[in-house]
């Protein structure tokens, strides 16, 4: 795995093979996609419209503190979504199957946070492909904030470059 | 706990009792939360704005059709924030340590989905409530298109009236 190594973030001290923007390969079981991203009040705020999720610990600074949180925090939820923007912006026309998350620490307006989906199995089914990942978001580097595991069905292994970033 | 039946919305000819906003009272295992919702397009526009998730399928009617679907799909991890969005907004605080979704069938725009979180389990820790739900949507009644399970770490127990529904 390791002579595989193409791009990669320094998170781990044995990354296997990593794709950036300026890569562009087949999936291989190991292989490794990532999407740094901090979120920002704004983005909150425009969360907590869209999913009408008005619990005051994500915008009541007050009320999180008293629970014995820093500030408030970035929903859940929100950070999960990296995700499924990870796999399917390598692999557009990706359909989710299914997704576990547990969230282990809290994630606040600010942090910097790496998503990172990671091939475990790879299936093919009628020209199409059953992935599953190992899916999780280290804080300001390698506090593993969330974890879990995700089902996708991709219409090709083969990994697409990111040509326009958002953010 | 057929005698515990409150305010139910018609899904299920067994109902157990059911929390509506004119509902104030305790929560207890079996019971259950509900929260209906139509997605619009605009709907679909913010989250893929906020998620940064531009996966065609959802915006893109052609790319939806040529492979098998109807039309554009609402993303499943925007409907599936109506799990913590019921449970937060009952118990407004709450903490969401968990959740698995299995994605069953697609979500389309326009579709009426009913979410619904079920207590299975209640377990108080240090003056707060750890309480693991049965999550479910349901399309157009009774299909079953998002199943899964949530914890969350909750204030308290007694479900709070809902004063200010936006949708």
């Amino acid at each position: 795995m390791l002579i595989r190594i193409l791009h990669c973030h320094k998170v781990h001290p044995l990354s296997p093979r990593c794709f950036t923007s300026a890569t562009l390969n087949v999936l291989m079981s190991g292989d490794v996609l990532r999407k740094t991203r901090v979120y920002t009040e704004e983005d909150v705020l425009q969360y907590s419209k869209v999913s009408c999720d008005s619990n005051p610990l994500h915008t009541d600074s007050a009320a999180a503190k008293d629970v014995g949180f820093e500030g408030p925090l970035v929903h859940g939820m929100l950070v999960a979504s990296l995700f499924p923007h990870i796999i399917s912006s390598h692999f557009p026309g990706a359909v989710y199957v299914s997704q576990s998350l547990n969230f282990k620490f809290p994630v606040y307006i600010g942090d910097q946070i790496i998503g990172e989906v990671q091939a475990t199995n790879l299936r093919e089914n009628k020209n199409r492909y059953f992935a599953k990942f190992k899916t999780r978001c280290f804080k300001n580097g390698d506090l593993l904030v969330i974890d879990g595991e995700a089902v996708a069905l991709l219409p090709t292994l083969t990994v697409e470059q990111i040509q326009h970033e958002k953010r």
